[in-house]
């Protein structure tokens, strides 16, 4: 049976539209096994739509063995549909069949650690670092005995107000910046302060996983917008804006987690204008723009922005220090507003020490430099990578930044098994499945390459090749 | 005007050290417009630095006109600089009155903020505890280059099990504790982890005034329950348990914010009782449990839990340091697990670095002697302004511990006059209206003692009275 998603070009269809929040509310376990859904009435009076196309919804999903009828007094959820029933033994393998979270992966402790984005540690300047702190304790005495404002500290604000001028032409003040503590952090508040249950929420398919869980958690509706390696289909999206008019889009243009993939420059720009247009936020995400392996990236959307259209979350954990947690919001007034009002719920300000700490680290001369050795580091550990798979038949784009492989296996490749398999071998990746928020790409997986080192890296490689080529015996 | 970075390679100067010492204050607000600066005698000594370098940052400060010279009398802030001035026409207090939350009074620049439950930090042994964070350094030197996990590290929920099983009887495991940012955090994780739209919540009036519009923005249903210095009055719980069935009873029973009221032991272990029996959890926020002016206070009540039902929520930040921003959540397993979850999803666990520096910090011997002066600092300070306001008709009880003073005043004075006048002479306090849920109580002040010296706090209230004389004749 193939599931119908928003994506495909039926996608107009409304009765799918029902369908897909039919089927949503029963995985998420809203209505239990053998509990009677609403009438078809109720959902068209609710939805505003034709008696019809709520019956069509619950046809498909009869057909589909999602539901069943029982002497035509109603729909009712068929049992052992769910989620819960496929996971067994293995806890973790059971956590990530149920919910698919990537926080559930890494969990798991692997010596062969390729589901992790994280730099290794070892990249980083420690000692500069610790040494460097010191003196940031000697400028700021009181530094502890502190709190931050909610919105960020002032002096960091404008530094980096400089810095955005300087590198990517953004024109803003001091007040059009927030600090959160890190990207996480920032998405979140983004969702939290702008998404109402049901609000049309664009995301990359596939994109970064957590985004997945943050939308849906805030009851966003999700329509997919295929990526690939020159970018969206742009004619699309416009429709789809047209179509379902979307709050926002969340996306990772630059070396995008998990693809590596790059929309180009002149995508951004007519992006920008359809987004102005449509009334659609873009939230652009933007973590690995330093981790570049060629040319430097196009500028960000932010930059083309004269509307407003654009929030700019800008992560400077990934290769600066995972340990501060620090990245930038920008954005106009209006949306600041209520940002910095979600943020005064959510906690009383990122730590000052952190702040002060980052903005002497980060405006260092020795670390603009240390950047220089992290991106010959990070494409050395690529082409590696890439040597080791050259051997198998699997595909995939070679990424020009960023932090990841993504790579498309055949699809005799069961890939339950192989992360099972991997994780008895202690190797750990991705599965595709969980950055694709239409739960389908099964042929996928997302390989880390900047976490282990060179070594580590050749011997996972094969390692997890063995176990693939075993599988498919 | 260049501004002087740190950045530079000048960065080692230290008058310029001092230079952006000086300039972020000024920013801050700490000195206002035409006040004199400190001499330059004062800050040699305070930063054991050469008279000739103080001076020199002081001439840099001219030259750039932020500073001026009055008289040879000393240097002064030149006006036009701050922050302040985007606060003219008062956006604050409009924005008080139409929306009533803590963190907009907080943006109030004040000469007499009495408004903030914050520790002055001069009260902290900044110097020692810069000595100790460099320590903490040499022991971790990767801990910038590491994330922390979701629940915390490892290291200090260990060291926190020992500490509250030898202080507080706490039978529990690490597993048990979650390391959150700070209590905002603590409180915001709770309430999303358990808290669905129309539930009930029970909270006391008064409580913690963002704990309202956390658990109102999560669509609570919310019960008040009457707090005075005796207490609760708990066959009225019992009764408000039988009929709202409430998910959860948030409560701060240990000095109180705002009154500073302390539930008595035998109430604590009869509230346990009833919300076990009633499937209600307790959710008990403990920020201010080791400022105690006589008797240490009776235990948590997730002393006397057995059931499961209490939640424990414990600060660091109030008198440890806030610019570390750690609390702790203690709870059983089946609730850890939702925690964890939501904490996984609003960002990627609390900064390693703070969770080591508290960690060390908190457990020093030093420390643990620097709270005793601590007591005896804030207990002077509690005297110091009951004396002060005795020559009132205010109406308050004398708190045993904690940082605020809950005072009622005469009906006849008009509390919307008394903030606004008091604004304009530069003293801020909170309304008591911002802590009752149920947006009643006009003639009631919380007053913190905990952030001015003895001098400033002297005369604050007597500006405050004198304000308050005005507005009633």
């Amino acid at each position: 049976m193939k599931r119908r998603g928003l994506s495909s070009t039926q996608s107009d269809k409304l009765f799918e539209q029902i369908y897909d929040y039919l089927l949503e509310r029963i995985r998420r376990g809203e209505w239990k096994e053998h509990e009677k859904l609403p009438s078809v009435r109720a959902l068209a009076l609710e939805f505003n739509v034709h008696r019809l196309t709520v019956f069509k919804a619950y046809q498909l999903l009869k057909q589909n063995q999602k539901v069943y009828v029982k002497d035509k007094s109603g729909y009712y959820v068929q049992p052992g549909l769910g989620l819960s029933l496929e996971t067994r033994n293995d806890p973790i393998i059971s956590a990530y069949v149920q919910e698919s979270h990537l926080s559930e992966i890494h969990q798991v402790q692997a010596t062969y650690q390729f589901s992790k984005a994280l730099l290794d540690p070892n990249l980083l300047p420690n000692l500069y670092f610790s040494e460097y702190v010191k003196k940031v304790f000697d400028l700021y005495p009181k530094v502890l005995g502190t709190y931050s404002t909610t919105q960020g500290d002032q002096e960091l604000r404008e530094a980096l107000c400089q810095y955005f001028h300087k590198h990517f032409h953004f024109y803003l003040t001091a007040d059009e910046l927030l600090v959160s503590a890190g990207s996480q952090e920032a998405i979140d508040l983004v969702a939290r302060a702008l998404i109402n249950p049901r609000d049309v929420v664009f995301l990359e398919r596939p994109t970064y996983s957590p985004a997945i869980d943050v939308f849906r958690r805030q009851g966003a509706q999700i329509v997919p917008i295929e990526i690939d390696e020159h970018g969206y289909d742009l004619d699309q999206v416009e429709q789809f804006m047209q179509l379902h008019k979307p709050r926002l889009f969340y996306l990772n243009p630059t070396y995008q987690n998990p693809t590596g993939y790059t929309v180009p420059a002149e995508q951004r720009k007519r992006l920008v204008e359809l987004a102005a247009q449509y009334h659609c936020l873009l939230v652009e995400d933007d973590p690995y723009r330093d981790m570049y392996f060629g040319e430097k990236p196009p500028l960000p959307l932010f930059s083309y922005d004269t509307s407003g259209a654009v929030i700019y979350i800008r992560s400077f954990s990934k290769y600066i220090a995972p340990g501060l947690s620090i990245a930038i919001i920008a954005c106009r007034p209006s949306i600041m507003k209520v940002l910095i009002k979600a943020k005064s719920l959510s906690d009383s300000g990122t730590p000052l020490l952190n702040q002060k700490i980052f903005l002497h680290y980060f405006f260092s001369e020795r670390m603009q430099q240390h950047l220089e050795k992290l991106r010959i580091a990070l494409s050395i550990r690529r082409d590696l990578m890439e040597e080791e798979f050259s051997v198998t038949d699997w595909e995939w784009v070679s990424p020009q930044g960023g932090f990841t492989l993504w790579m498309k296996l055949p699809q005799t490749v069961p890939m339950d098994a192989l992360l099972s398999k991997s994780m008895e071998h202690s190797i750990t990746f991705v599965p595709g499945l969980i950055c694709d928020p239409l739960r389908e790409s099964k042929s996928w997986i997302r390989v880390c390459f900047s976490y282990l080192n060179e070594q580590q890296l050749r011997e996972g490689a094969r390692k997890l090749i063995s176990v693939c080529n075993m599988l498919q015996q």
